[in-house]
């Protein structure tokens, strides 16, 4: 029995945040076409456009002729991009990415500082937070006036709930809020997501996964993430923290894993456990074993490509690991699609047979088969717009 | 982005299946506290109530008289019981058990009928499950009439959505319909749904967890079973299957899965697999393998409870791989509480010292602490109570 009341205002922001976000993905469109994609009447739609566009939240774009070239152009409509602006923040180990997003979702700007993130305590890092934040802003004049929310991705435990960091890698205090503070001094909502997730919601926005309901997003770099998308709405649980995939396991006994236990997903599949692996039976350059770099890895990964026997069976086992750990998840949740992606997709080509293997000698042919399992090539923005679409939930 | 349309006639009918869904849980209940209840505004539970009232279905009832025996004594509403009548059917290895429920979700009479469901065929099945059904409905005039719906509850993978059960023990046959035929014959809604699945929905209908929207129900018995509470709602996933706990991973080499692969949990944690293990170390009655008695269980869980050592840490072992496969499912869903019952709780004092231990070697604190771990009694009755719930959902 839920607590909720269903009136009348209610419904119309429902509405009309539907409208906004169908903008954001398919924009530009035509107005008729708002009403297929979102399922509103065409009485529905026409009032929260004509709403939008008194606010100035919506404008009319000229669509390109169609190829016949006859006819008069149509008008089209799209969210007016600088109606409003969001912020983003990605904090990793010692470095802290700023980011501005607009209306439409797009990254306009960014910045990266470096930031001493394990020699900061609770109130230190709020402060750095709030001070970089602020700096940044004031370099974008203009937006600061139009900044609607921010969003805060970090690696590790999150309870999203709450905007509390239970446990990053990036820190060395555990527990901590990283919403309030900023929350207050900058005047709006400020939300907290594990990178992974922030990941979810970026894929989310593209057309091919929009409205597919159900499916799980499985991060692979220097650690191992994954989401849950579950009825069409990114899933954290109760206490916030689903979906800590790297941490289910594969081994009770099996290597060492940075959460401190031993066989986890990660602990195989992870940047840090394959270079780890690697260094034990080849000669590679030292790294700082926890952290390989970009370039380490693309290394390895060539290395593996161009013939090295050793290394190739590290990434064929690597992606057996992934496989069973992905028909666990298949398993449990019956999902239409996997969607692997993150730096580690890097060399998905040395993991992909290894993951069929992994869930065919996992998972019966019954449960499986009707799980699509696909590779999204990896940007760096991923995690940019995952926040600043994360962010942007509240406008509309 | 879904493809829904929000009207006013659907926001009325959500707020009087809520209503009913609360009598059904809490009832007889006081007018004024069915607002406190569901969350609905005094004017909206007015006009619900004088809607079902003028129907027939609810009725005042007179609660008990305050223990200060002063004032007149309360009135309270609840449902009218015999307003509706369901039809549930529960289909098991040899076994067609027949249920009839009334509108509280009650069983009010019950049959058991053998049938030869390994011989079947999917016309023979069909043919069968609705033939008893007649005969049964047969012997109690006056609730054919009333029969709003039926459920069909059976172990195995099940495509709830389509009414389809993929695989199940107690089947010759794979992927048969078992919904349409009887759909048709008797002219109402029938559901279909995995038997652990339908022992979610009996304990969601307890007060003690209708409020948790985030729960995990583990089924421990000739199967292992799992389901997923997700923000109130039973979650079966896309394909309809969800959740299969017992066929996620101990081990990619463990023993011999009755689902043909090796290592799930349910290879160590079911009945079959206790009598299994069991048998190769010490002399026990001979049985049908696969399904040993309740008796014979019984008999293994007092071997343990009165001092053999071996008995003992086969249960001891069977907790920590059933520890194991909580841990996962924490990781992945971050659940309030995850809720063990079935006819294996029978030894959950054997099972739960292991299971707390399985849990705390396999997942760090920060991932495991925040969720209760319990354990349900078990009666036989559970599952025909979630069917009678899931097909009561088309009344309301």
């Amino acid at each position: 029995m839920s607590n909720r009341k269903t009136d009348t205002e209610q419904i119309r922001a429902a509405n009309r945040a539907e409208v906004i976000s169908a903008l954001r993905v398919y924009g530009p469109v035509a107005r008729v076409d708002i009403g297929r994609i979102t399922g509103l009447s065409p009485a529905t739609v026409t009032a929260i456009t004509s709403e939008l566009a008194e606010h100035n939240i919506i404008q009319e774009v000229q669509a390109p002729r169609e190829s016949s070239g006859r006819g008069r152009p149509r008008v089209m409509i799209d969210l007016n991009p600088d109606k409003a602006s969001v912020l983003g923040l990605k904090l990793s180990i010692n470095e802290l990415r700023l980011m501005l997003g607009d209306l439409k979702g797009n990254i306009i700007s960014e910045a990266v500082v470096a930031v001493r993130t394990l020699d900061q305590d609770a109130e230190s890092l709020n402060a750095v937070l709030l001070k970089e934040a602020e700096h940044f802003l004031a370099q974008h004049p203009g937006h600061q006036q139009l900044l609607v929310s921010a969003g805060i991705a970090i690696q590790g435990f999150v309870d999203a709930h709450q905007g509390n960091v239970v446990w990053s890698p990036a820190l060395s205090v555990k527990h901590i809020n990283l919403t309030n503070h900023l929350q207050r001094h900058l005047g709006c909502p400020v939300e907290l997501a594990n990178d992974a997730n922030c990941i979810a919601y970026a894929v989310q926005m593209q057309q091919q996964y929009v409205e597919c309901r159900d499916f799980i997003v499985v991060m692979l770099g220097y650690g191992v993430g994954g989401s849950l998308i579950m009825n069409g709405e990114l899933y954290t649980g109760h206490l916030g923290a689903a979906a800590e995939f790297g941490h289910t396991k594969y081994s009770h006994d099996g290597p060492q894993c940075a959460c401190g236990k031993r066989g986890c997903i990660e602990a195989y599949v992870s940047d840090y456990a394959l270079y780890r692996d690697a260094s034990a039976i080849m000669n590679l350059p030292a790294t700082d074993r926890r952290h390989p770099s970009e370039k380490q890895m693309q290394k390895l990964t060539e290395l593996a490509r161009t013939g090295n026997e050793a290394a190739r069976e590290l990434f064929a086992q690597s992606g057996r690991v992934l496989g069973y750990g992905i028909a666990n998840m298949l398993a449990l949740m019956s999902p239409e699609r996997v969607v692997v992606t993150g730096p580690g997709v890097r060399a998905y080509d040395l993991l992909e047979d290894g993951v069929r293997e992994g869930i065919r000698n996992a998972l019966v042919n019954e449960l499986s088969s009707g799980t699509a399992i696909e590779h999204l090539p990896w940007s760096e923005d991923m995690t940019g717009k995952g926040i600043i679409a994360l962010a942007l939930k509240h406008f509309g």
